[in-house]
């Protein structure tokens, strides 16, 4: 038997031999132009979403103190919960501490031993956690392949059943077929799980993101999560769906019930986010305009949201195009095996609303040079 | 087949049936004395922490804008990370964005397969999630029982091996035997994960935890996971231990991988809360002198940090008890069946360091009186 230290040391060899050891390291703004982040309305430095995180931070304090069912409830939850349900049109809505949080309370909560979880192929890790938690059966289904969804849940065995979607996939910035895996889902008798971390904020005329724009957030057997971390600016994550679910969660959702609340400066940050986005209306258009022009300069098809995929030849190529970026003064991201379903390897690209033309106009210049490399 | 809302309406029905229904309302401080949260150290509205807060939000902005590897990593928290082990004497730490992701990343990313998970009766929620996602078989300890951890691992059938305890348990308040079961995981070729969620700012002369107490932080088979959310009066967890250990989790941890790094404002809080450790050296023994006064007003044994268990006859003697405390000013927790691991029925009361003699007396009063009726 090896000792512990063997066991890490084996383990950080294979990764090694494999070229795919990674290491944390800051990143200063400033240095990079970041094609790489969250930060779709390029809020995290407004003066409204810093603002608001030091009002909550004066008012409230540093933490929450508390899990929200002990004394962890504070009322900027619930004004928060009240302005995600604003903008988005959604019946109802619960904050966690995290996006994750969100993911793994919801599945863990609506599914169990005699559910069948069909999930997309392209889904994010916290919902894939968060089905393996549940104990219900899981399937994978081809990516965005509605035929496939009908035939797993035509063919369950088990009473109930989940779908689970993202409305803008993280990685490969498509968008899902929301409606018609909306109606699927009821006539099917399954509820539609929807992840829009990457839809709100970006999609839809207000930033009411994928599921709103869709005309199916307020529908019975719609459950949505959000992330408040990426275009709000902020930190956590929320719970979009009809006033029982809400409920069902207080009461079963582990991932909320046995963690602290969410600490006030990142509700009143969000607060301030969704202020921001309620009154400088062109910031979803912005940024999905600034999608549309570096897609157009990878030469792939414009996006849904603020995410870009550019599939590249292999590994390498990929490895060799960030690099190539990185010296010319940009960061952008970068998938490749094993941490792709689907053993492809892609730079992943992320527009802002904030980039202005002379930022944006050397990112393209960057950018065709890129694409004309590989 | 019943619709969602049929399904969820009659799991609220059961719970109604049961008498378990929660509801999540705001706490309003100063309308009730917080005998139930866990701002151990009454630093949440310290001036250092609000202005770690603020400071933070107003250099770095309102989110860490993305996971760690990409460019979410800040120098603030290089800076915590280095604070927190400063304090503990680990040789390493890892921030994750909630104590819950802490402990689910720990678990899955030590843990495998090939694993036995061997976990005290008392575990908290997020152990029991890690341990599950983990694939590894668990095994289930009786409380704070070594010859049964000894029994269990030395009973195993797989090469690998992870004993799972707090140091100081989050509603019993008792202390895990660390230095032993450091010994006994050791000779038995197992990895110790030690939750030290309530030791941390409570335990140890500074305030550095019930791992560092016992002399078992820097030691090799050792992991530490801790939250940033009680005593340091933010929002986060961290994992201490071997800088392998580290960098094993930032190449596999899942629940950090996949997740936006923790807020700026939290960090600068948690960096905050360990300035006024570090200068405030009467803390850590203020709280503890707190809880040994409730303890003997509840007839109980002094607890080994700020958290103190009382058992009641029942269900309703414990909700009744919390009543009567409510009427007189005092907020106090309930743990009841089926959340209690072993059936039975208590209080769960926290000591803070702020509360001084008046609040005390007061509450020492009330709860002299509980305790008769009981
Ligand atoms: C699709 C998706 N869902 C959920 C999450 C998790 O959100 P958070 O970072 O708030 O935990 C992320 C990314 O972080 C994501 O990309
Ligand atoms: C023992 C223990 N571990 C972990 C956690 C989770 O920490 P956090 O609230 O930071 O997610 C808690 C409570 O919340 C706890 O009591």
């Amino acid at each position: 038997m090896s000792t512990f230290l063997d066991w890490l040391a084996e383990r950080a060899a294979d990764r090694d031999r494999q070229g795919l050891r990674r290491e944390v390291r800051p990143f200063k703004s400033g240095e990079l132009v970041d094609l790489a982040g969250n930060d779709y309305l390029g809020l995290r430095r407004h003066p409204a979403v810093i603002a608001g995180a030091v009002a909550a931070a004066e008012t409230y304090g540093g933490g929450a103190g508390a899990s929200r069912l002990v004394t962890g409830t504070l009322e900027l939850h619930e004004e928060l919960e009240h302005a995600l349900a604003r903008l988005t049109g959604a019946p109802s809505a619960l904050v966690l501490s995290t996006g994750y949080h969100a993911n793994l309370a919801v599945l863990t909560s609506l599914a169990d031993a005699e559910t069948l979880i069909v999930s997309d192929a392209h889904a994010h890790a916290s919902l894939i956690d968060g089905a393996r938690l549940s104990r219900a059966a899981v399937a994978v289904s081809r990516h965005n392949d509605l035929d496939h969804v009908r035939e797993l849940l035509a063919g369950r065995t088990q009473p109930r059943a989940v779908v689970v979607v993202e409305s803008v996939y993280s990685v490969l910035g498509d968008a899902a077929p929301l409606g018609a895996l909306a109606d699927l889902s009821q006539e099917l008798g399954a509820v539609l799980v929807v992840d829009d971390a990457h839809g709100l904020g970006v999609v839809g005329e207000r930033g009411e993101g994928g599921a709103a724009q869709a005309g199916i957030i307020a529908r019975d057997h719609v459950v949505v999560t959000v992330t408040l971390s990426k275009s709000l600016a902020a930190q956590g994550g929320a719970v979009l769906a009809h006033a029982a679910v809400r409920d069902h969660l207080v009461n079963t959702g582990r991932p909320f019930i046995y963690d602290t609340g969410l600490a006030p400066a990142a509700a009143g940050a969000a607060l301030g986010a969704l202020d921001v986005l309620a009154t400088d209306a062109h910031l979803p258009a912005a940024v999905r305009a600034n999608a549309a022009l570096l897609a157009d300069a990878c030469g792939v098809d414009t996006p849904a949201g603020a995410v870009l995929s550019v599939t590249m030849p292999g590994p390498a190529e990929a490895l060799a195009a960030v690099a190539v970026a990185e010296e010319r003064g940009i960061r952008i991201g970068c998938f490749r095996p094993p941490s792709t379903p689907d053993g492809s390897s892609r730079l992943r690209l992320t527009a802002h609303a904030d980039h202005g033309p002379e930022v944006l106009d050397h990112a393209l210049d960057v950018l065709r040079g890129l694409v004309t490399r590989a």
